[in-house]
């Protein structure tokens, strides 16, 4: 490390002397991944990391470390004279030694020396045993402890490159990422499970506060509620560059407490100018979820496999993303429902919406392949949506149902007729609110189509894990807002 | 476009004929960015966007067409014989032709047939008129359309590929993106300028809440805010993972309507662990804020000249952000601003907090150049920061002050001492509360820094844009969250 002297350009005065250099230099450390991937046997390295398992020998002690840069961990070697007092599993080390290969051919640092930076005395409270596996509903309970074990560690490494294949899937394909706002005083839905929105500070409200207006609509003029979808917001940006996306938070105050839901989940949602049929929307979709997949099982593939090993996952459903996605409209698979009624599933009538057991039949009836549903009854489907061409008491929507959650994605064509969407905005209230969303139809108006799709759930089908709240770092659901 | 033929795998049916093909080739359209990037001239194009401008000569029309893809126009020249009806400034086309290069030596458009696809009659209200340039603040009162103008359009991809930078800059450095909770319990500083939250629908509140809790407590068994910061969680994670970060969503309840603050911002912030001096801190920030800087100027200085040259905007202040940072000490500063304090600067007393004005002067007495602040005393600074070595007044805190915004990042290292830390929280009142994150010292433990920087303000730095709410697609401030 080169001391970088600072000098005041002004008067030449010495502030504070400062070392200067790149990231990978001032930690004079080296990351685990690194080892692996490129440090030759013979060097002499410094590492830092945590205890994962330990095992005592007649002269050694043998010590598997990981620093999380990646599932594997790395073998350390010391005598057991120089062992350390506190040196235990869960304790926080640095141990410097030599990188040899050992007898099993396998990368293992030769430590001159180990030294425990924090200890972890398990008898004292530590939720964590060595040697013993625990339930994700055990694990659950210790969030802030959670990123420390080997199977959530592994989670936290594909969320983070599944993150990453998306936004590059959408990058090379000339999408722009616009951050649509949480905070709005609209609900695209109309549905009225909203959370609200207001200062803490009841001071702040008084001091804000206008004539006629409740504590509710002080700090904004109106109320505010948090996000349920981008879709609006995106339709104005795509009337401007064409393929624009998002990928945040949204919130449902539902009090829903299945495997399958979250007050805040991470949806990604796009939307695309010029887009006339469900074919090309459905080719949008099919894409980004193989696309991302595939990036996923390639570049994860150690961390997929630690998880599908760990307790309760029943391992990914990738060999059914590599077919192709069925495609059936809503009344055949009305039909099929009504078919099969009784022995296996229960009624639904036409015109009503699907169930989750109607959801997972029908992907089981696929060969437990994704499956679209298409052309929708225009009743139970929202305002957006684009009457249909051959049939006006239908919408052009589609749902994407997957193995494991059922409905993964939502889409459709958006309604560009002016006046269709505006009878719509009146009979469902909503006229006066989105007289924004109506004028976009209004000056140089485009053909758009677009969809959204749950992070967590897509995390759910691909690595095929059964509750969504082993799928998000800190997870919350009704009664739970731990941290 | 080859049909594809779905086969159900069950029951050999045909449900849906479906098209297949990769996304670029189902828009049969050609993006004008890549017409600049890799068209030849004579080739025959489809070209789909909106009119930015239209001169109309004695036997032709040229149109300037934008898609949003780059800040560049695509000239589209049709004969006056073949002009459809309402084509006019804002209207969106499609033109089919041949691609040549004109007298000027520039690309261009020899169209057999431009269509309207969307008409725009300015008349009728659309707020902006061909060949009129715009103030900021009048273009601010059109969300929905501002994603249309020049400017803003620019200002979007800019902020794509600053967000897109950012993410590749940790990623290449082996950080982990974590995505952090908006919906928190606690409330990282203390402060009460936060937003609470519950359910909108009364029903819900009534059918969740528990005996002796309040309706705001009935969703989730306690109050629950928007997040203010996700440093807390990073320091969660960071003790399984090493390197992580969050960049996303952050809320602020002040009632500030300053061209520096919203309500709704969003924050970059990381958190390694194994960094035990401000120094090490200060050239992660240093190198971060460079290289986005250099990326961004360097993939869009299109969008960046645009935006230069557009009304209300000061320029990039690109020069500064490539001399190295300056730093002084917390009583440097002060000491400097006392000795200039009645001419330039008001007063300010040892111990107490720098207001705007100071920042911005002592940016200024640096060169104008960014300057890290370092050693504050602790009687201003939050429970979390560590206690100086040297000066048990002092903790290993610092401010990044930039020019235009003052304040852009603040950092520290973290207070790793289990004792130290356990008495900062029971004198601060939140020994209850963070009971969570004193576990986090106790079991395998390692000195961990971190720091935040404000997107918008970074923004507002590098492109020399006087008003944050030019910055972020959708601004929410005091009495404003339309949309």
């Amino acid at each position: 490390m080169a001391l970088r002297v600072f000098l005041s350009r002004v008067t030449g005065n010495v502030f504070y002397k400062r070392s200067f250099c790149s990231e990978g230099k001032t930690n004079i450390h080296t990351r685990i991944v690194d080892i692996y991937n490129s440090e030759p046997v013979g060097s002499h390295l410094l590492v830092k990391g945590w205890v994962k398992a330990m095992r005592k020998m007649k002269e050694h002690v043998f010590l598997d470390v990981s620093d999380g840069s990646c599932s594997k961990k790395l073998q350390v070697l010391i005598s057991k004279s120089r062992q350390p007092k506190s040196l235990t599993y869960g304790a926080a080390v640095e141990a410097v030694g030599s990188l040899v290969t050992n007898t099993n051919g396998q990368l293992e640092l030769a430590a001159e020396n180990v030294t425990v930076i924090g200890p972890c005395i398990v008898i004292d409270g530590y939720p964590f045993a060595p040697r013993k596996s625990y339930s994700p509903d055990y694990i659950r309970q210790f969030l802030h402890l959670r990123p420390r074990t080997n199977a959530f560690g592994a989670l936290l490494r594909i969320r983070d490159a599944a993150s990453h294949a998306v936004n590059e899937h959408f990058r090379n394909n000339g999408y722009i990422h616009i951050h649509t706002p949480v905070l709005t005083s609209n609900d695209c839905e109309g549905a009225g499970d909203v959370f609200q929105v207001k200062p803490e500070n009841e001071k702040t409200v008084k001091d804000m506060m206008k004539d006629g207006m409740s504590m509710d609509e002080a700090y904004f003029d109106c109320n505010t509620y948090l996000s349920v979808s981008g879709q609006l917001h995106l339709e104005a940006a795509v009337r401007g560059l064409s393929k624009v996306y998002t990928f945040g938070p949204t919130f449902r105050a539902e009090n829903s407490r299945s495997r399958l839901h979250l007050a805040e989940f991470y949806m990604i949602e796009a939307e695309a100018a010029f887009i006339e049929s469900l074919e090309e929307l459905m080719n949008i979709m099919e894409n980004l979820i193989k696309n991302v997949t595939s990036q996923v099982m390639q570049k994860c593939a150690d961390d997929v496999e630690l998880l599908h090993s760990s307790d309760g996952n029943e391992g990914p459903v990738v060999s059914l993303l590599q077919k192709p996605f069925e495609v059936m409209t809503y009344e055949q698979a009305i039909d099929i429902l009504g078919r099969h009624s009784g022995n296996f599933v229960s009624q639904v009538k036409k015109g009503q919406g699907l169930g989750k057991e109607h959801e997972l039949y029908l992907v089981k009836y696929a060969g437990d392949c994704p499956i679209f549903i298409v052309d929708w009854p225009s009743d139970i489907k929202p305002f957006y949506m684009k009457q249909s061409l051959q049939d006006v008491s239908k919408v052009s929507a589609l749902d994407l149902l997957a193995p494991q959650v059922g409905e993964l994605c939502g889409g459709s064509l958006r309604e560009d007729n002016f006046s269709l969407l505006q009878d719509k905005l009146q009979k469902s209230g909503l006229y006066e609110a989105l007289g924004w969303y109506l004028e976009l139809r209004e000056y140089g108006n485009v053909p758009s189509a677009g969809f959204g799709m749950g992070f967590e759930r897509f995390l759910q089908v691909i690595l095929g894990i059964p509750n969504i709240k082993d799928t998000i770092p800190f997870p919350r659901w009704p009664h739970n807002c731990k941290l």
